[in-house]
């Protein structure tokens, strides 16, 4: 039997630094419906096609006049003005006014050759004899949307690496891009290795367990915006490890290996990494519990990550490394998962050097900040986790948190 | 022309409030692969068919021992202990052990009969024939996961009407649950109605408009967890909108109308919604700016929702209401929206009686937080929102934010 490892260790942040220092991501490009484009990530500047409003605009229900037969109106003394006529929605003013006319209009309506501003209908009375009084003076270009004032022709309505909102997917389509070139995200591979291991289908005979790595680790990598890809599970020899992993590697733009619970599969790991390409493993261990034996590595530009078996473990420390990875890789910054502010219902300890994550249940009190409380326990048991609300980080060499201390927790 | 229209309005909080008290969600159900249910919500608690671990296991690297054999054990005084094999991962150990025996066993092996604790290898020493000395004493049960520790067949390890979150699912495939039942979510229909609008897709002659509302609405219930439907363009007669309305809000949860920008349409949208059922329209007017006109209805158990046509409008109106209505027909508490703290770049004035919503852009500085700068301009432009980064919310009868106050924005 193999001695047991120890490991120098690198807090998480420094080990992130690590890797980007070898890997300058270079993601593909693909043209999509811009309907079906939310969350996904523009590739380059959009230029608008077309100006918005194409046409002059009223912003009111009124009537389109001149300006200058407003001036000076008021409730005393307003302005009598000749209604020529209607505009309807989607059309062509029919005519043009002169001075003294004005043409109903409605919210949106086009506004007609001659006029230059729109009065409200609220300032206006019907007299009858097709005139109205205009109560109120309206200067040139009062509630009226110039053309081009929305955007003009090729202005740039969108830079390149933006995540495409529900306002901006409005907006191309305003102007008529129904295409738009995104990114495609990275394809996150995972790789189970452990002859204990079987697929979730198999009801395992006694001995083995059901392997869900594969199936918590894509679905966060789905919530963080990327493609998941389910390898398989490697048998415990040298050779099925690293063809599958090699097979998957290619396939992949983040590679995860979750090297089962057998120390040979953990030796193998190293060796398999090394074996993608250089540089290979950068870090071996980590300043975090759960997760302190994880494996930092970039083969041929590609991050490889070696994750604990651990069901608990692996998902854990993969919520620390992956956002991080992705949000490289798609050019984002990353932004801080929302935190729920909590009060700590028991002191916890911790050892000096390492980050803790502790799984905690959230129970609303009368007070302001639901109590956080420590699920203790096996910490590596997957139904810890299921039972709890959030995750509470304990810094680094903080030495805990005191009971009553307020914190922020991560949910799950 | 009709004459302006004068709303009572209401809060939206309170017009909420008003809607719940006329409705009562009853989701369909469906069963799915548990792999794809990330973020459904699931039907009904959900109970083990298996105990997990099925088996004893170690939660170490070392040997599988008697606990008795150990006791007293020290550096200076080891317990000698006779090695008789060593337990395969995935495998049923080949024999028992008896007293003064040890089997090597690795981290998740199963512990073989007449075991009852594991020692870790850090803690022992080989010392050739065999033998080990074991340097510190074990008790019963230590580095040992008794067989349903984590989770007993027949409880409850989900309970109805939770959120599906990556452990979750990972919990369920431990036990073998494959298939879920969950909530469909609600279909969110979404008809807009105007003779000036055209689908996006058509290069709109002088007068028209592309109608995007359907695609930003779609957008929004998207990230809200519903499924959209776009119910296409109404023509602005009674008749059209009628016809469309009633064959989409058979098909849909929660409808949308967005009622053009014409006077017609807005005074059709209330005959529409009265026709689709009782108790029909609730409240006409909400105290929030954009989307005063907003109506709030439910007809026969769905809520209809009259928005505005002006885009930015329809979509700021629809980010206060629909995530209230998809929670509640989730049966969610609706989760208050990541918030960014931002300092005020400038003073923003406010009407009493009404909540505004204002476009910002947001700044880093050297300060701990960004400066939030107010996009002044015409707030029912597209662009202004294309442009924006978060959304500010003037509270109801504040009378204004002053320049350098902390704010909350919501991020767009």
């Amino acid at each position: 039997m193999p001695s047991p490892e120890f490991f120098q260790v690198l807090p998480v942040a420094d080990a992130l630094k690590l890797l980007d220092s070898h890997w300058q991501p270079t993601p593909a490009r693909e043209f999509i419906a811009t309907a079906d484009a939310l969350d996904r990530i523009s590739a380059a500047e959009v230029v608008s096609p077309e100006a918005v409003p194409a046409f002059r605009k009223s912003t009111v229900d009124g009537y389109a006049v001149r300006a200058a037969d407003t001036f000076g109106a008021s409730q005393a003394l307003p302005a009598f003005l000749e209604v020529i006529g209607e505009i309807k929605m989607g059309e062509i003013p029919g005519r043009d006014i002169g001075s003294g006319q004005a043409l109903a209009i409605h919210t949106g309506g086009m506004l007609p050759e001659g006029a230059d501003a729109a009065v409200m209908i609220e300032t206006t009375q019907v007299i009858g004899g097709g005139e109205i009084e205009a109560m109120r003076a309206v200067a040139p270009g009062e509630n009226v949307i110039q053309a081009g004032e929305d955007v003009a022709a090729g202005a740039a309505i969108l830079s390149g690496r933006h995540r495409l909102r529900a306002a901006d997917i409005g907006g191309l389509l305003a102007v008529g891009v129904e295409q738009i070139e995104v990114l495609r995200p990275p394809r996150v591979g995972i790789l189970s290795c452990g002859d204990e291991l079987l697929p979730p289908a198999v009801a395992p005979p006694p001995g083995k367990v059901r392997d869900i790595n594969a199936y918590t680790l894509s679905a966060l990598a789905q919530t963080l915006g990327a493609e998941p890809l389910r390898l398989g599970i490697a048998r415990d020899t040298l050779e099925d490890y690293r063809a599958r992993a090699e097979a998957g590697f290619a396939e992949s733009d983040i590679l995860l290996l979750s090297a089962g619970s057998s120390v040979s599969a953990r030796d193998y790991t190293r060796d398999v990494i090394n074996g993608l390409g250089a540089p290979g493993l950068l870090q071996h261990g980590l300043a975090t519990k759960p997760g302190k034996p994880t494996i930092i590595a970039v083969c041929e530009d590609k991050p490889v990550i070696g994750l604990p078996g651990n069901p608990v473990s692996a998902l854990l420390v993969a919520r620390q490394i992956l956002p991080h990875l992705i949000a490289r890789f798609l050019g984002q910054t990353l932004e801080r998962p929302p935190l729920i502010r909590a009060r700590l219902a028991l002191r916890v300890a911790s050892e000096t050097g390492r980050e803790d994550w502790l799984a905690v249940r959230l129970r609303a009190t009368d007070e302001e900040y639901p109590l956080a409380e420590p699920l203790f326990g096996k910490s590596n048991l997957i139904f810890t986790l299921v039972g709890a609300d959030a995750l509470l980080r304990v810094p680094l060499n903080s030495g805990g948190l005191d009971a009553g201390s307020l914190v922020d927790v991560a949910p799950l």
